[in-house]
């Protein structure tokens, strides 16, 4: 039976789920951990998960079809989403649409760490091509914010 | 447009929304707000709310096909699921199943601030028959828990 309840072994580390997961290194992020929340078995069709990336780390520079809502619980930072780069202070609420590339970046003194809503069903990121590359950089802002 | 980053005014309360919603009174809750922060829009079929309790207060006790999963983002409480009396301790996971009972209740002293999901398309809840609160009281911890 799903749990009714999951408290924290200590603060942002759940019980009762699988141990602190990471990402595959492909060499696209840095610092980034990852714990499934909920899932498939809570009905809903999405998956609820919480990433914490550590002081100066970035997730992978990436889009998709599916969409992600976006809370930041801990600490603050910094996203690309499609074309602008928006602050991620606590609490704030950002919406990834459909194809839209995004990178999450934390502070480089505290970590950011935050819940990421997406469907179960869902596609697999994609990676910039050189073409997307140079189309995102046209604008300085963003030229200076990614990290590949 | 779906905007792409919702900040907040003022800590819990998001900008471009609707302004603090308030259900109907109908008796059954006390001090009880609410912000709805995404929905059908956001692609996923499912909306998040942030329901807010005041010290003291609580949500109707009820129930309804559609699940809940629920995460506090601000204070503290506990809440009946189901069967039981679980503590809400800040970012604990919450899961309330199909036609669970639930009622969540805010500490006496602060208020109770909760991320919840639910499907975009779902039932209306139910309030509880005249037997349902004999069988939910034959426990004792949820006699003495229950506000109706």
């Amino acid at each position: 039976m799903t749990a009714t309840h999951r408290g924290q072994s200590e603060p942002f580390v759940w019980e009762g789920g699988d141990p602190l997961a990471y990402k595959e290194d492909d060499g696209t992020f840095r610092s980034v951990t990852r714990q499934v929340l909920t899932g498939a078995e809570h009905g809903q069709g999405t998956s609820l998960r919480y990433f914490e990336i550590g002081p100066g780390g970035h997730t992978t520079l990436e889009r998709h079809g599916h969409t992600h809502v976006v809370v930041p619980i801990r600490g603050q930072g910094s996203a690309l989403v499609v074309d602008r780069i928006v602050p991620l202070a606590l609490h704030d609420v950002v919406f990834v649409p459909s194809w839209g590339w995004h990178q999450f970046r934390a502070a480089r003194d505290e970590p950011l760490g935050f819940l990421c809503a997406v469907v179960v069903a869902r596609d697999r990121p994609v990676l910039p091509s050189e073409n997307d590359l140079i189309e995102l950089r046209r604008d300085p802002e963003i030229a200076a914010f990614i990290r590949l």
